[in-house]
């Protein structure tokens, strides 16, 4: 697995809730036993500040799933409208259908220093996360806590605590799923007083 | 409380997950014993397609969640570019410290047919939902679930299970709050194929 590409930059554990905080579609990764693998999710949010925890929902059929489960760990990352493609077509196969669905649809991972917790190339932002195990909300709403451990975002976009979508490149923007191969992009910022 | 305004059309519940699907910042709202309360939160997501269900994290320094709490239901209101002010303001100010915020902030709500669900004016969207009782989450994370016993939508943003942003005016985007007063609104629609 390949070392960070260029302008992967720490961000701050108190910091890590801005980048899930507007509430982008996700992937979610994890590797286990030599296998590693990547599926979208649109059903993420911060849970808490400082130590930082996320929610994310894994459906019982994935294989992203077992890794998590068996591994203890997953990453998100945040992908962004240039690699909207590769994240529909991730959050529409399975491994358990397509075993070579990452290859074929070139999508590939870089070390993020936690060997269960692989990132996502071409993505905007990255928190590595360690399972906080409730058993009773995985099984019953296939609901999965996550303590962020450490945290990245591309400071082409991210930078200082806050995103700057609106100096960066467009294919930079963060991609919010609604379903058919729709997204939307995000879009302008909106400064307010009240 | 007055009746629905224009423009405000019931979602079918399979496609209630739709309006928060994207990730955008809401408001949650509660009534109990005469009392009203509206607070907004980031941290929100779908849970579950049929029934749907949704979570929020509701700090318990609120005044919100004790209605919550008392009453067994909460609306989901979702804000847009033109509520982006009263967004920031009921999220800022606590009704405990300033009873009288809804009325400072010129925020009002409507009946939604479930008297603990009041749903907020100015907005593009609504879940009218009943707390799926979880104390461990509630008391542990702040994490609330509950399951979406009707949904609306203002139909010149929604139709047919399907935002259309971009045919509508700009002030009825929604919004995706970062920090410190900064919001993002939701852009441009992107199709893709796989």
């Amino acid at each position: 697995m390949p070392r960070m590409p260029d302008h992967v930059t720490a961000v701050p554990l108190e910091k890590a809730y801005r980048l899930l905080n507007h509430g982008p579609t996700v992937l979610v990764s994890s590797a286990h036993g030599g296998n590693t693998n990547v599926m979208a999710a649109a059903w993420a949010m911060p849970l808490d500040f400082a130590p930082p925890k996320v929610t994310v929902v894994l459906d019982k059929a994935t294989r992203t799933r077992e890794l998590v489960e068996a591994s203890g760990f997953f990453a998100l990352s945040v992908p962004c409208a240039g690699f909207a493609r590769q994240t529909l077509a991730v959050g529409t196969d399975s491994a358990k259908t397509m075993p070579d669905k990452l290859a074929t649809y070139g999508v590939t991972t870089f070390d993020s220093g936690h060997p269960a917790a692989p990132l996502v190339n071409g993505c905007v932002a990255w928190l590595a996360c360690r399972v906080l195990r409730e058993p009773h909300n995985q099984t019953a709403y296939d609901l999965f806590i996550g303590e962020v451990v450490e945290a990245w975002a591309d400071s082409r976009v991210f930078s200082n605590g806050h995103w700057h979508f609106d100096e960066a490149p467009e294919t930079l923007r963060t991609l919010h799923y609604v379903a058919g191969g729709q997204f939307y992009v995000i879009g302008q910022s909106l400064f307010v007083d009240k």
